[in-house]
């Protein structure tokens, strides 16, 4: 993997870059649909290439793990034959998903011993095993193994979990530079600064992961619970530290106006579940604001989904119409949402980049963070 | 609404033909997808335009007067501006829905008396009013209001049954040439020929539709239970009584076997939710059988989902990810094994055009026949 450092907001810490891969390219700053199971809910591929123009998407480790397990991923020939998807995947780690999905889980020093979600059996996942996983899954990028504290975590318990998590990535660290890529392209391996809402924790942490100098660093255990201030301030302490010349991939964040802040602060990879999950749900994102689907107010507009908008749905649907579907519960219904969202999620960080390198993004995003929140 | 009657096959009653109405022209023998609330489940219309190649798709009044409901319909200026289709839509009556899914309903020699499956409220529809509904729907073909008689009707039921229909027909047609198209577009009323099991109703009720000379017939109360043998000897019973020169349209039927040999029988026109509701189940049709995609057998199957099909689908995913998609019910599953289904069925009523105009129907469609019923 290459990461070219393009242009520097000279207003804020926004960038453009460029990340190579042997899947093609990245122009950052990026989001990431999230493919679960290696597919990315109610969206074919090929809208997802041709409409959204996403450009990576993530799979989770996990659920990949489970279903269809390793066996059928290693004999397709990994993910990318597997699902038909061509351009870069990155996998998360799994941990994430261990501790919020799978019950019974155990967190020991050596690992995470879990039950699966699905028929209660019970796994064990260890910094090393992750690292064989994804490497069996053959993300572009893979993600080291991380223990995800939460939102109110103290002090006392953020750090230890922190240690935890820099010892995992040593571990981590081992066992990817003794392995070796099993398809054919070369994958690489981001860690992952945690650290909870502590500055001395995050800076800590991001100053150790910063040693290892790896091709790409990410910054996790944000977006759980905690105050977008602090999220704000913990992202700012970190993106100080972090290498100017590698990418920085904040895991699963968030709103439109969480990301517009987040690339201010230097972030350059996002993914998050929202555009998927919300769009199912009927609240579609916009430029000019938030739009709840069943609401009574859209019954009789017949005015163009989003006129704006750069997706086909937006130009091929009423509002009204879509309410309609909504309200009937209609698979269609679900399929526009994901759709509409996902396009106005690229479009916003392409529009981002954009703004950065004609030299007025501070000035475009104070603007878009008013209109994305207005509530139409 | 014009026919033209095109090839009649020498060795059968199949024919092809051109139906031409204000939305565009129809080459028959054809299938009309199901979009029963102004959506067909599962698939965007541009899909369903450019990739199954859909040419007209049916909308059920029962359950567009119900949701979006009229005054939404009117005020969009008609179904095909509500959701966008501009290309031919016909309606069912809303007796068929009456019947199996409202809760409470109550026949009358006024109408039908239901209560709604969504709300419980309470609703007449008569031979007069549904002609008004689909009026307002803009229907490019309106259906008549008809009972459709179980499966197991005995004959005395049945003939009630038929006669009741044929009454509300008179009505219906008096109210159809009482009113007046709404929106510029023209429209025409298919009279439904009804009698069960029956050869001497089935042969006075075509007798009494044939009558009437209306730009179109159909056969209703088919394919409810009956044994196929028993719905062939009652299509063969009609189509010899309905005028050659008007297209004939097959209520909801059916399997692709169905529809091969209904087309042999002289059926025109065909309307089912099995493509779509299979589909969306993981029952797949494909020129070389049926495909269970929930089987344990496609889980290390990386071939291509059909090599012969003429959807996307067919080319872009393999019988293995489908399989996965399925098991961890996915919403992309049910997206293709619609999709898949809907171009399969537009594909063989095409192919059977093609080999009445090459005058090899007959042996085309004996072997097809034979190849559609393989478990795959
Ligand atoms: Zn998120
Ligand atoms: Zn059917």
């Amino acid at each position: 993997m290459d990461f070219e450092l393009q242009i520097t907001d000279p207003k804020s810490r926004a960038r453009t870059g460029k990340i190579t891969t042997d899947h093609g390219e990245i122009e950052t700053p990026i989001f990431m649909p999230v493919g679960t199971v290696g597919s990315v809910k109610g969206v074919h591929f090929n809208d997802l290439r041709n409409d959204t123009h996403a450009e990576i998407i993530l799979g989770n480790t996990y659920h990949l793990y489970l279903r269809p397990g390793l066996k059928i991923i290693e004999k397709a020939g990994g993910l990318h034959k597997f699902n038909g998807w061509d351009r870069p995947i990155l996998t998360d780690s799994g941990g994430f998903q261990v501790f919020s999905l799978s019950g019974n889980r155990k967190l020991k020093e050596e690992g995470a011993i879990f039950r699966s979600h699905i028929d209660g059996s019970k796994h064990l996942f260890t910094p090393e095993n992750v690292v064989d996983t994804q490497r069996i899954i053959g993300a572009d990028i893979i993600m080291a193994f991380d223990e995800c504290a939460p939102g109110d975590a103290d002090h006392k318990y953020a750090k230890n979990s922190m240690q935890l998590t820099h010892r995992w990535l040593q571990r981590g660290i081992t066992q990817f530079d003794a392995t070796q890529a099993l398809y054919g392209h070369s994958q690489t391996f981001f860690p992952i600064v945690q650290g909870a809402g502590f500055r001395d924790l995050r800076k800590q942490s991001a100053e150790y992961i910063a040693s290892f100098e790896r091709e790409g660093n990410a910054i996790g255990g944000l977006a759980v619970g905690e105050p977008p201030e602090v999220m704000y301030e913990m992202i700012e302490v970190v993106t100080d530290i972090l290498p100017q010349n590698k990418p920085r991939y904040l895991m699963g964040v968030g709103t439109p106006v969480n990301i517009l802040e987040s690339i201010a602060l230097g972030v350059d990879m996002f993914d998050c579940v929202m555009p998927t999950r919300n769009g199912r749900n009927g609240m579609l994102f916009t430029s000019r604001g938030i739009m709840n689907m069943k609401n009574e107010k859209w019954k009789d507009d017949f005015s163009l989904l989003d006129p704006e908008g750069t997706s086909f749905v937006d130009h091929q649907y009423t509002k009204a119409y879509l309410r309609h579907l909504f309200v009937s519960k209609e698979l269609l219904a679900a399929q526009i949402g994901s759709l509409h969202n996902l396009a106005f999620y690229l479009w916003l960080v392409k529009e981002a980049r954009k703004h950065i390198q004609a030299g007025d993004f501070s000035e475009w995003k104070d603007n878009m963070v008013k209109q994305l929140s207005v509530r139409l």
